[in-house]
């Protein structure tokens, strides 16, 4: 029986976990930024959290491909509940972007174009932006060329910032030391503006967590009294680009079932 | 492909959407109530959250099993996908809670069973508690007949503050009207406390969004100034019973593991 049967409405996968507290708040973000005002207006989700899979960082950094199978089962498991689309709430997974999209039919959703594209299109007319994210989603790229492309600089922080605040930072949030995680995770994002960067890529799904407010996309009413640059949130860029796939999605089905009538 | 290939832990089935709000509130608790020093010591979940299921309330209450096929579907897409029990964050949707532990060999966990026993349990020796609940939820008697066996006596609100403050403040919250919500029902509770209550059961997962601080089971720190008597957060305790079902489910295996040496 296929959840298809009992819901008019495409269904979006989510492979979570890395980490869960991250895949936990997509999912209060995706709640709180749909047009809604009951439960049955809500978009129909079927995650995947499964935080056994080795850690995406150190692996690509070993040269490993330990994670490919997680990630292929967790897929294979969201095509089999009936998911129409793949969102993955982890920037670092997104290394294995490419592989996942060519192993199946579903749209792969990807967190860096999502915040890439929003980067480029915001009014300030950015051409220097800060990006605070795991060492291997810096070494793998996943910001850089898209970004390049668009004529924007990407500044990274030095060697010591990078293992000493960001690194540290979010294994502190996944220990669930948020307090910990803040004071290393704003010192980084300071030194990143005191350097010229004239916004931040929260580019790791853990760093919402303790840096959201002010964020770009963020809920109104949230703020960040401790930075004057906006912090682009790619948690909720990416909950932006599943909802543009829902609606996208639902159109085609009603045209769909209009033809066929 | 099954998940259970790739992690060696129990697998819980959440069949949320119930409403999604409260299913994301159940997924953070149950990440930040589980001892865990990294991703990997956290518990794998599949997340069914489809919120298309029509209002188990309504139906219940106009004789109406319109649910039923939905709740199957998502427990049967949860068997497939490997879970090893079934945990629910909805109170209401626990009137067809017998159905759905007869149509499958997995445990399904029970909300009102967790919250009945930590009322029961409490040091203060509660005698007499309020009930804040769907109307279904009351009518059903999910939480009656387990609390008169335990010696307690359960108040619920008048039919009038039932109606205006109670139902009215859930659907507030499914709204995401969140500051109408909390104004609704403070009030409800601040009358049931008023009448005699010695505790309240936040007795629908939407209510410890806007109700949750000082609850029994709830993150230190947390506190509602407004309240003196305990408050019992039924997402938190179902994330209590939960996490007891995987220590048990992992120490099965273990000894499974070993005896096959």
């Amino acid at each position: 029986m296929s959840a298809s049967v009992h819901t008019c409405s495409p269904i979006l996968g989510v492979l979570g976990g890395m980490g869960p507290l991250a895949t936990a708040d997509f999912m209060r973000k995706l709640v709180q930024s749909t047009p809604a005002t009951r439960d049955q207006d809500h978009m129909p989700v079927f995650v995947h959290s499964v935080p056994q899979i080795p850690d995406r960082s150190e692996s690509f950094l070993a040269g490993s491909d330990a994670p490919w199978p997680f990630l292929l089962s967790g897929l294979r498991i969201l095509e089999t509940a009936g998911a129409g689309a793949i969102a993955i709430p982890c920037n670092t997974a997104h290394l294995w972007h490419a592989r996942l999209a060519a192993a199946t039919d579903l749209e792969v959703l990807h967190i860096g174009t999502a915040t890439s594209d929003a980067i480029a299109a915001h009014p300030a007319g950015l051409t220097r932006v800060g990006l605070m994210a795991t060492s291997a989603t810096i070494e793998g790229r996943i910001y850089h060329d898209a970004l390049r492309a668009a004529g924007i600089d990407v500044m990274t922080p030095s060697a010591r910032q990078q293992t000493d605040h960001v690194m540290a930072g979010i294994a502190a949030v996944k220990a669930g030391e948020l307090g910990t995680a803040t004071s290393l995770l704003q010192s980084a994002a300071t030194r990143l503006i005191d350097d010229g960067a004239q916004a931040v890529i929260l580019g790791c799904t853990e760093l919402p967590l303790v840096l959201g407010g002010k964020s770009v996309g963020a809920s109104p009413g949230e703020s960040n009294a401790s930075h004057d640059v906006p912090f682009f949130d790619t948690t909720q860029l990416l909950v932006k680009a599943c909802l543009a796939w829902w609606s996208r999605s639902k159109a085609a089905q009603l045209r769909s079932e209009s033809f066929s009538q």
